[in-house]
């Protein structure tokens, strides 16, 4: 069995690798859940989605996120009301909203309702929300107007564009969050676990957050291996070489190993990094060179198969 | 100004016809929530939502209901994991009902909500929700495996395709509703009143269920006449004939004036019943014949000069 950590995107391309190089009823991912929001009335899983829509191949192969074929007629009535509405819904996106949100109204629990959403686009991969409390990451922002401003996730991701520097970030409902129904067993009993290339900081830190998941972890360093999201000092998508820097740390491999040299005994860098493989093994870290930009499954089942030969797992 | 008691399509034709016949900023619709139902989390108001579209000129003219030009993106998404989805929300028509969602979880009224919408939609119309309160019709089956079974309006309308026989109708939570800001006000200050032909048990009855707006009218019954919604014997669209029957009244224009003449002077009936009007008469109501099968907006117009001119308004 393995167990993956994940965000978005960046799992959800190296979840697509996986399951081609073993079988995806092997697989378990403990997604992210501090993304959530409820957007007019319904609750949204943006990474819980776009492992599930990426695994489906339904996904939107240009953007990373939401359903390929997607329309809109939804969002353009909305703008009717509204004016321009920052966080678009698909038409086709909203059916996974409406269902999650009445089967949550109904009692039913998220893990449940992923399960069963997971099941009807066919994944044998099963995914575990981190939590089925309320997690929320609030962004503290640190330039322009709105300098000193905590805004939720979404509006710094998306609204923002997320393009203004950030002073600080925390998981509001963390401290008194419990791990998902069968998180920590997942953890416990996986054979190998991957910390997916996710932002660092409001992909996996949310995971960490969550009272006895890094515990879980730390137990299993020795069969843990990290995929760094950074590759020649960059993210490959989105903000995390930024966020990195201005939340005072390195934006490269070797800042990469030092957030995660107590949870795991490995860490993949980019070819691009391999002159920096000293310095992440001076941190504590083994490192090994793979190529880790995903630019097709097969890349990503590679690498898979490279990340599992790290802790001598048979596929 | 003129006031008018409404439920959906029938009421929703005959505005239609009024705000040619009037100004529209002289009309005021106090509009039926009982039929509102939360789907998937989102609160959708079918009778005031076919008014709107009706007067916006942009509602489906096949069916009544709905918008023109509508697309069934998220429904057949969410079919997916569901199975049938008996209430089918069209993508364009998710606008509404997101728009009104997010509004209401911003501790927004109904009222206000509603102004929102119709102003969006050009409407100079005011609607008026009868209430902001919970109110929910409740319907008890009479029939089949399912007799003795109480359901939401919806599931007997729409699921079942009222095509089931009904022992008892009840409005859930009508007890302690207040009347929707403004509903007194637009009841005690009109010029005229009138009952839309709408169903006189599921449209009006919730109306006159909450507290104050029976007695309202009722005060101003010399002012207010009422449009038969049973022409021949028969509904024009939709159950009212067999509840009316199912429920112990006479299904004809004789049963709709022992219905209201405590509330209205004058009842407005088809020609096509044009024999029974010495009856109409008998139970105290003035009885006024016009065509009232509004197949067109001009005969609808026409109606509604027929009906300002019973109580002597001017247009």
């Amino acid at each position: 069995m393995i167990t993956v950590l994940a965000g978005g995107v960046g799992a959800a391309r190296l979840l697509r690798g996986l399951v081609l190089a073993v079988p995806a009823d092997r697989v378990t991912a403990v997604v992210n859940t501090a993304d959530d929001v409820v957007l007019h009335g319904l609750h949204v899983s943006p990474d819980l989605d776009t492992v599930t829509y990426t695994l489906a191949e339904a996904g939107n192969p240009e953007t990373g996120w939401g359903l390929a074929g997607e329309t809109w007629q939804a969002m353009d009535a909305l703008d009717r009301f509204r004016g321009p509405t920052w966080f678009r819904l698909g038409d086709r996106d909203l059916g996974t909203h409406l269902y999650r949100t009445g089967r949550l109204a109904e009692d039913a629990g998220l893990t449940t309702v992923t399960a069963e959403i997971t099941q009807a686009w066919g994944l044998k991969t099963t995914l575990l929300p981190m939590t089925e409390d309320p997690v929320t990451t609030m962004v503290t922002l640190d330039e322009g107007e709105g300098a000193g401003d905590e805004v939720g996730f979404q509006e710094y991701f998306v609204r923002l564009g997320h393009s203004v520097a950030v002073r600080s970030v925390r998981f509001a409902g963390a401290d008194a969050a419990r791990p998902g129904p069968g998180v920590l067993e997942a953890l416990a009993q996986a054979d190998a676990v991957v910390i997916a290339p996710s932002n660092p900081v409001v992909s996996i830190g949310p995971l960490l957050a969550v009272p006895g998941i890094a515990d879980a972890l730390q137990a299993r360093r020795s069969a843990t291996v990290a995929v760094s999201p950074i590759v020649a000092g960059k993210a490959l998508k989105g903000p995390a070489d930024r966020l990195l820097r201005e939340l005072g740390h390195e934006a490269s491999v070797v800042g990469v190993a030092r957030l995660y040299r107590d949870l795991a005994a490995t860490l993949v860098v980019d070819r691009a990094d391999a002159d920096l493989a000293d310095a992440v093994e001076a941190e504590g870290v083994a490192c090994v060179v793979a190529d880790t930009v995903m630019s097709s499954p097969e890349v990503a089942a590679q690498l898979s198969l490279q990340i599992l030969g790290c802790v001598g797992v048979a596929t």
